[in-house]
């Protein structure tokens, strides 16, 4: 049994206010990839690269357990490029670039190796691609876990809306839950939401950390005030890794384990933004892992029993 | 020995996206005591009014145990008049009139029926003010908690300085904070805060919760995702009335007791945003107050366990 991911493998030019890099590994699928390969293997990842795209930034992911034979290959093709500048608050960006590249023709292909897909996290990529995985999968996973962006609620609503009824968890950030929704009030954004077809959904705050909704329960969970954020590129993505990786280690999918999984990708996406692009995730050991989250536990720990 | 508040007892006309009112009662003092007074009592009031302010706003309070001899009536002048409009996300405001009236000169003087402080809340007020009724005081209160806002930033920062060297706690919001600091950064904020004086700092981010810092520590305390918020007014003032309440009640004044007393103040902040003005803390029993607590409680509650 296996995790499978979806998303994209890339290179990134960043800007921000600490400094700027001209071209760094980037994508949701190799965030997300750094980032569960802490809980889980084998990851299967599906993407499309093209022959530029070093082959050692594979080859230390595969002694992770990272597996890369639903990612195809275009040689003679760029991989896509995405760059942006960020503001002085770190909490807006502008997109300077988007070269799609080898990413407009991709059309996945799952190979048979993929079918024992027990856990399925699509990255943020246009709704039809998503569609097409969930559908080339022979047994449904016990558990999909979709991202996404307001991109897509602008340019692509109706395949949006219908891969929605497909999974089990979206994840969004608070104003495209609001544009998805048309509600101001997040608690209403997410009971229209959990309609539309997941029936949980995590609204990520940024800096002011992340809400699970599930029916009438509702989770929060805090992200660490950090005395430098440095490059919040990754940070969604790198969220999700740890919460579908800490689901599939523990092949719990309870809304109690969810929690857990939130502070897990929480503590994960933490270290994310501490260094340019996916260089923190590289150097992090478990150790560093169990620390954060015994951080995340200080944080919002406390005694009512007072009251 | 007592819980000392200073601050406004005023009239509001508020504009909220959900209705408009005329004239209600509003002003920092009065928000405090009617959240402090589900806590403690008694509470000595220190303010201005004019003679239109209504007796029988009084006399509800003083059932709670409220009393107003340190508030000076000023017969032939008029209470303290603010009115603002609230934008669509209810997170900002423009501030629409502000008529100082009998509060252009406010100088307390405190009865000697005052002397027995043992908590004293400064209300967002001019900080001249707020010097002078510390000065006023013979023996030190055991705990001094204040409240200000960017405005005097802007007008007073000298002053400002100087009351923050002789408080223990001091309530801003984000903004403010980063304002007065000059970092962005939160972390880094509130080390520079304390360095000006309060050991203690709360920086309060509305719907996003709020922050405890002490030396190296920090506790974080969610605000309890809302299906309507109806007016924000006053809600940090009942924020701190919640805190400096419970602390009043517990004669506590720990880290870890403070990060309760942010508990109940958020509790509390979340009945006065129901309703305009403090229409809603009117209404709210012991009963209420609890299961809201409890709803904080299972909010952040989280079995790290498995990890």
């Amino acid at each position: 049994m296996s995790l499978l991911v979806v998303g994209t493998m890339a290179f990134d030019a960043l800007e921000t206010p600490f400094g700027k890099v001209d071209r760094i590994i980037g994508g949701s699928a190799m965030y997300i990839a750094w980032s569960a390969s802490n809980f889980t293997k084998p990851i299967k990842q599906v993407s499309i690269i093209g022959g530029d795209f070093p082959e050692e930034e594979m080859t230390v992911l595969e002694k992770r357990g990272v597996q890369f034979e639903g990612v195809e290959v275009v040689p003679d093709g760029k991989s896509f490029f995405w760059s942006g500048r960020y503001h002085t608050d770190l909490n807006t960006r502008d997109t300077l670039v988007t070269d799609l590249n080898v990413l407009a023709q991709f059309n996945p292909q799952l190979p048979d190796s993929y079918q024992d897909c027990e856990f399925l996290m699509l990255g943020n990529l246009a709704p039809a691609v998503q569609i097409s995985v969930i559908n080339q999968l022979k047994t449904r996973p016990k558990l999909i876990v979709m991202d996404t962006m307001n991109y897509w609620m602008a340019s692509a609503l109706d395949d949006l809306k219908k891969v929605l009824t497909m999974v089990d968890v979206l994840m969004v950030n608070d104003s495209e839950a609001r544009e998805l929704s048309g509600e101001y009030s997040l608690v209403k954004a997410a009971l229209k939401i959990q309609q539309m077809g997941p029936k949980y959904l995590i609204i990520k705050k940024g800096e002011h950390g992340a809400l699970l909704f599930h029916s009438k329960q509702v989770f929060f969970a805090p992200a660490l005030p950090l005395e430098e954020v440095f490059d919040p590129t990754g940070a969604g993505d790198t969220f999700a890794g740890g919460f579908i990786g800490h689901i599939a280690r523990t092949r719990d999918i309870s809304f109690n384990n969810m929690k857990t999984a939130i502070i897990v990708g929480s503590a994960l996406a933490s270290f994310c933004v501490e260094k340019f692009g996916p260089s923190r995730l590289k150097e992090i050991t478990a150790k560093d892992i169990e620390e954060r989250i015994e951080e995340f536990v200080d944080l919002v720990d406390f005694d009512i029993s007072l009251v």
